[in-house]
């Protein structure tokens, strides 16, 4: 097997999200299903396939002619942890059959590292890449996680959290028409783009995240970055910041709450109940038709012209995989958050 | 208590990282001692007070005219796990005794908020709060990671691992004699400036970090972003790549390795060998002289003026920290990846 | 609600055992599927479904006159985690879709606290019941266990460790004909009667287990114990240790080994290579026709006799069970030992 | 180094004990030092040094002319989490200095494998050995989680929880003057003897334990197998279920509450709110004056008397082990029983 650099050894993956709303993902992206199984969800949250679908949906490519024309249906199937309507407080697993497999498609990239791709990372940790479509390193993976997110949503709901996403910038433009321009000159020309996306949480709590190594900004970086594509995160000013003086940076408080936002909704770690501004760097996307430099996984040198149908700037696609995520983080810091609510009233009610 | 926002409950903390070298942190600014446990250490690795001294002195203040004149003197002391010098596989714990607590210093600030600081949410998550010093959201806290860090670098060592840190931006400038212009004149004004580090990590085997939730790059955000005063984290390219093209971003191969590295060392969440490139992006120093907006822990409005001593820019003093943080990830990473190296050899030996 | 006593509050489960072969299970007697999804099984090992149907087959019900006559059949499908006939180091699903559903059957059980069952602790926790055959509390759970272990026991394989249980007693009788002749005295009275498992785990090479908080015996003993019905649980000597002098509990050492075996192939935690020996003592099956007295929902006296088709002896089907567990304790604990393997050799290639 | 059969590789230990109230220990019998940090103890919780020192006391050897002669001082500082006496939220760091190190005393046993230790396993598992006082693998280690139960107790004590144990068994005896003779009789001998202890749980609510792999029986399986010398641990009737029958062992409900407690408080691995009641059995102290063959670390035959103050009869020191693990395990559930409490609140509050 070829090796840039002789790596140690092989290690294997860890798959799941979160300490209290656990989310564990599997599947691959022409395997037979992916799914996701949510442990420590609340009992009594009324839930069924439909909460779940219109996220899926909405996730899914062929949706403007900008984006990959892949017809897939990914159509959620609820196995378990729910009686009656309602969560139960056991596990909720979901599974999404994959439909269309076109492993002849990749039949051509076996033996070659694609530029950009996990290809070459996957095989010399494993020592076996399922070559289709990316197998589990696939962006189609994320569809785990968005249905994950959109139980937390549901959880998140009756606290008040809303969380928004959308694309700021591709290609160096802000304006919706010039990015819209940006991906179809790309496009055309069998490249890619990159682009950032923000995200807003609105109506979270001040108290949750946890000091030290439980920072809700550090677990939001965690969230983003382990996006595929992504490669840099941010909250609130973010790397303006570093040009910034500390009397322009520092948010001043009044009866009234906070001036400013510049923390983006957090301090020490921890939420001050203003709106989390989160942006991060979406990479182009590595698969493009113009001619490219590789090698097979012998060493053995090739040109390679990725084809098949590849969203131009993924950045759009990324926005309700993102918003999940966000989600996830935030449910479950606020079951940390809760955990120790009931201590608090006991402790009033027990005077030492 | 003040509360800009309605909190939901209050909740507690995390201080453990990493999976397989674990440390779990202690100790406030003002306390008795701050020390970290080690566990998960690899036997047999020849460890003395000496192997982690010399970072603390690095990361202690008063060394430059430009940082906190505090004189600490940082002394480690190792507890447990090591027999004739080396260590045992048991827990290693350290700790530094505070030697100078002048609380009197922080008795003004006791009952206010201080803008930028964690004062308002920590109060708001326990209900109960050290105010000398920040307690244990201080930057002192950072004094246990280094330690630890210390001892990831010895155990790094062995596998040709180099991490190295530096500013490479102040206040928009990048040239060392101007970055030093601009800490000074912030000092002079009773301000403060933000500036960014940029981590290199030399020697990393291909091979390292987990797909999906325990990629190595979403590993280095979070451990960047748990760092205070971190409000940005960009691996390789990172912002910039939003603004390019796949062709420009994409690292061809070639039998000789990679021919660029835009992805900084990591694509897929896997390590690739190359370089890992890392930078973050450092707020000013939320402490200034200069007169503030702020309310009292009743909600009644007040102006501050932060005395004491601060460094008016804390970019320098993040790097020792940052480089322990990202020796604690690979660290770790590694013995997970060397978790399953024996069974590729069991396998190899057995064919099914 | 009915409560005995006041309870504080409710919680929600926890459903993954291991740490390094994490196996998370879902799914309830009567609803749409059971299953598991094991993370950090490593790469490479062939696995197909009939590697795990014949454990399936095993612990299904019905297959002698003495057992439950349910007709379950059980089929197995993996969903993921393999390629080309091998595991590729990503997260194997497992379902199993329930196939006969007889919620009427237990209708009648809706509103009233079967005694010895989880109903009323269950509703007390979560404020939610399924009580269609227990819900996620049946015996049925242990389906999955049983998937998960038979990948397990694959992988162990390759080590040479096998593992083998069987009834030991019955009701206080040893003899197989007398063990028979107490069940079927039992089920003819509309009665169950107890009994007790040994596990035998031969070839586990020496060194696996954790001191202090992961013993190997403490693992053992937590999964045994988490086995529905399980009220006890001894190693090598267990209880009959109490009544023994250090002179006859210790196994002395020769140069060919040790002499005895007292110690059940467990010393500090850690294995010693001689056989593992684990004892458990499991409850008679608390399903009886006998009339009982219990409570409602709503804390109305009632007697109650519960029909349907119940093992007048649980052991026997326990025994599958407890093999499975037993594999996934050793096989996480192989895969912890093998973590730091390599990490031996890069000292042995480096002296200080 | 000698081995009676091939150990794989090696491994090391994990030492922190919870998932909520998370107690990291650390420390060697003739080490510099002893202790525990404790992560996610409650705020606001009065606690000084004055709170644990009792229950070290307490566990001291040296208190009767029955037990080890030791003259251990055992002095608890705390170092951190503790501002203004009451508990902060942030990890609370205790430790205990070692005063009285006799290595010399242990220079003989250094190249023996004393029968009955852990003194072989350590070191097929880690290739090194701290041969002082059985280093990690001794009693003393206990001293860590003592101090921890300490601190979980007095949490415990808000919610009105007690615990006890007390020896009911030594070498086959339940009388107390006869378990006392027996203990005599050993020590005279030169031997030592085994015994049983039992803890009660008083005042626990229902509703604590998580079902599947979280189970409280399961739990506190784990924790008493996991001290040092316990051979076996039975919940309620135990072992005695296997002879009993369904009718005889099922605990019938009326509206008072349960006629019976032969489950030992805990069904489906949820507590029912009766006492939790716990038996372990523990092996004669290992350590004889009796002659005993054993191997050198190169695997020559020789004879061994173990010199020094022992215990000949360790049950009685177990007793405070037992009862401070009991109520780790039990802090720790009560924590994530309120984890989930405010979500209740808030369902209530918002109908979907």
């Amino acid at each position: 097997m070829y090796r840039a650099c002789q790596p140690l050894e092989r290690v294997f993956p860890v798959n799941t999200f979160g300490n209290n709303f656990r989310c564990t993902t599997f599947g691959e992206s022409h395997g037979k299903a992916l799914g996701v199984v949510i442990d420590g969800c609340p009992a009594g949250v009324p839930l069924t396939e439909s909460d779940i679908q219109p996220l899926l949906d909405r996730r899914r490519p062929g949706q403007s002619d900008l984006a990959s024309q892949r017809n897939e249906e990914d159509r959620v199937e609820i196995l378990s942890g729910i009686f009656e309507g309602k969560t139960t407080g056991t596990p909720i697993a979901l599974i999404i059959r994959n439909k269309e497999m076109k492993t002849e498609d990749y039949l051509p990239l076996k033996d070659v590292f694609r530029p950009g791709h996990a290809d070459y990372t996957y095989l010399v940790k494993y020592g076996i890449r399922d070559f289709r479509g990316g197998g589990r390193s696939s962006g189609r993976e994320t569809i785990s996680r968005v249905a994950a997110g959109a139980v937390g949503l549901k959880v998140l709901g009756y606290i008040g959290v809303s969380i928004s996403g959308r694309v700021i910038e591709v290609h160096g433009k802000t304006l919706p028409a010039e990015m819209e321009a940006e991906i179809r000159t790309a496009r055309d020309a069998g490249n890619s783009v990159g682009g950032i996306v923000e995200i807003l949480a609105k109506g979270t709590p001040p108290g949750i995240g946890d000091p030290v190594s439980g920072k809700l900004d550090a677990a939001i970086a965690h969230a983003m970055m382990g996006i595929g594509s992504v490669k840099g995160v941010e909250i609130g000013e973010g790397f303006r910041a570093a040009a910034l003086s500390g009397s322009e940076n520092n948010d001043e408080m009044t009866p009234e709450g906070f001036l400013t936002n510049h923390a983006g909704g957090i301090l020490g770690g921890i939420s001050t109940g203003a709106d989390i501004i989160v942006r991060i760097a979406v990479k182009p996307t590595p698969s493009i038709l113009r001619e490219q430099q590789t090698v097979t996984v012998t060493g053995m040198p090739v040109t390679i012209s990725v084809q098949g149908r590849h969203d131009p700037c993924i950045a759009p696609r990324i926005v309700p995989v993102a918003e999940a995520m966000i989600a996830l983080v935030l449910v479950d810091g606020l079951l940390e958050q809760l955990k120790y609510s009931g201590f608090q009233d006991i402790l009033k009610n027990n005077p030492a």
